[in-house]
């Protein structure tokens, strides 16, 4: 059994590796953090209330703070023609979820999970990287006490998607994503080199909709608006980054990595760029040196990972 | 014919390829230009006659100036462990060369051949951008009158040389590189992504020294010193850079290109990376905006490539 918290902005994609993790045999759930970036902090809490309610989610919801790692940055208008405008493709979330918080903002509700649970859970983020930046600012000491971390975000070799050098989840706050590429934990990058090739087709989704019930129903509900935006991208149905992630917890062999410190650009016409120097290539001293090396997923076989999220979304348990 | 002006920075590479356009029978060589970043300028320049004498080249050579686009930025140390502290690897280059040089700066050299010959002239960039980006400053119009500008520098897909990011040329002069490539005139950039691919291995060029005479010898003799270098990089042999700009300008059906904007970042820890951003991808606003189309070259026929100029090199006219 995998421990994991959930660190998420719902988000379409994120509604549907929070099935996942939710349907997952070997998915212990242990807590699901929200942040900001697909919509605001108010509204991608509100929404992972309503998944913990409609789906009925044991795992407690903390709310994350509201503003970057580095607070001088500008607002970043929120991709509403992506995610809707209520975050979940405009399906008229209820504006108050009857459900409590965990009272813990998500930093701190992080800090103490991993230190009840020492070397026992994986962070799985899928949003910006500002809430665990300020975990780690607060409490450098648990990048010794977690199993692992596991993102969605950035582009190695491939273009970015907000602009033609950086992917939205690492853009959204550079500063916060270079402190968690560059602590001593064990970090696996799940970007646009592998996501981008995952593509859930509608039929498909139609299909797990009918095999899996009702929270399977919704989701696909959910997930319309964002196959329509993503007509310009790709020929038909959803690019599933976030659920790639999760996938890649409980199967990493269906996953190619290179290993190597990974910085992210702060500033500049390419901010936000997540690089690579890949292990075993030389240069001279340069702003790699010293970090640690993590793994950046460069290679997937996107057949078996859309299988096994789509069985795994069908099969309620 | 190609009319070609070489601006170069002999440099090691840089010499082979000025053998491989002094020996292809569709290159008209009209000049050559000398830049600073294997060497200073001093010996860039003194390296160009030397083997304008050595090879009884007709071109005349013309010196560039000795400071970069931007002259705020640091001196960055010319790396004579790859070239030598000659430049040429060692050979005891004399110092003193007893040619004249064209009265010219390389960069009105350049304005003047290209608006002497309009539509006819290619330039073939090998070295840092520097005199170039000059050209362009004191006479923007020559962009519209340019046949072609090919380059030597970058890394798209793959990692820098000089930096996990940065490719060496570009890094050089990080300005003048975003100045050249987002000019309106026909640039391919021919970058690590296809010429780390392209190794001549030490018997292939013993066969060329056989077969080449004097001046093969000459060249092989040069390329010892770099070849020891490349042995942390490569198996066996030279990483032939320079030479694929100029195959490219006989033979371009042995390159696979990529065609969209392509900006240079200058400053932060990835200054001097090349990013394109692809025709055909969409994005928000962003820097790329408005720069025009370049070519990128992406893929080569390495073993193609290698045997023209194998066979250029060994064929003297």
């Amino acid at each position: 059994m995998h421990k994991v918290i959930f660190d998420t902005d719902p988000g379409v994609d994120d509604a549907m590796a929070l099935l996942f993790l939710h349907r997952h045999p070997q998915i212990d759930l242990v807590g699901i953090t929200s942040v900001f970036g697909n919509a605001s902090i108010e509204t991608t809490t509100r929404n992972a209330l309503f998944l913990k309610q409609a789906w009925g989610i044991a795992a407690p919801v903390a709310k994350g703070l509201g503003e970057m790692f580095n607070p001088g940055r500008p607002h970043i208008d929120w991709p509403t023609g992506i995610h809707g405008h209520d975050g979940l493709g405009n399906i008229d979330v209820p504006d108050v979820i009857d459900l409590p918080l965990d009272p813990r903002p998500a930093h701190r509700f992080i800090i103490d999970t991993v230190r009840a649970n020492p070397g026992e859970v994986t962070l799985v983020a899928v949003g910006r990287m500002t809430n665990l930046a300020r975990a780690l600012r607060e409490d450098p000491e648990i990048a010794g006490l977690v199993k692992a971390v596991v993102i969605m975000g950035g582009a190695f070799d491939v273009p970015g998607n907000i602009t033609p050098a950086a992917e939205a989840n690492i853009h959204g706050d550079p500063e916060a994503a270079d402190a968690v590429m560059t602590a001593p934990w064990p970090v696996t990058v799940i970007g646009l080199d592998v996501t981008s090739q995952t593509v859930m087709t509608r039929a498909t989704l139609a299909d797990i909709a009918e095999r899996g019930g009702k929270a399977a129903k919704l989701l696909a509900d959910i997930s319309q608006f964002y196959i329509v935006f993503y007509e310009q991208h790709v020929d038909d149905g959803m690019v599933i980054h976030d659920s790639c992630a999760c996938a890649y917890v409980v199967a990493p062999e269906l996953f190619q990595t290179r290993s190597g410190p990974i910085r992210v650009l702060c500033g500049g016409i390419a901010d936000g760029q997540t690089i690579q120097k890949p292990d075993g290539r030389l240069f001279p001293p340069n702003a790699w040196d010293g970090a640690p090396s993590q793994k950046a997923c460069i290679g997937i076989d996107a057949d078996a990972v859309l299988k096994l999220i789509g069985d795994t979304l069908a099969n309620g348990r």
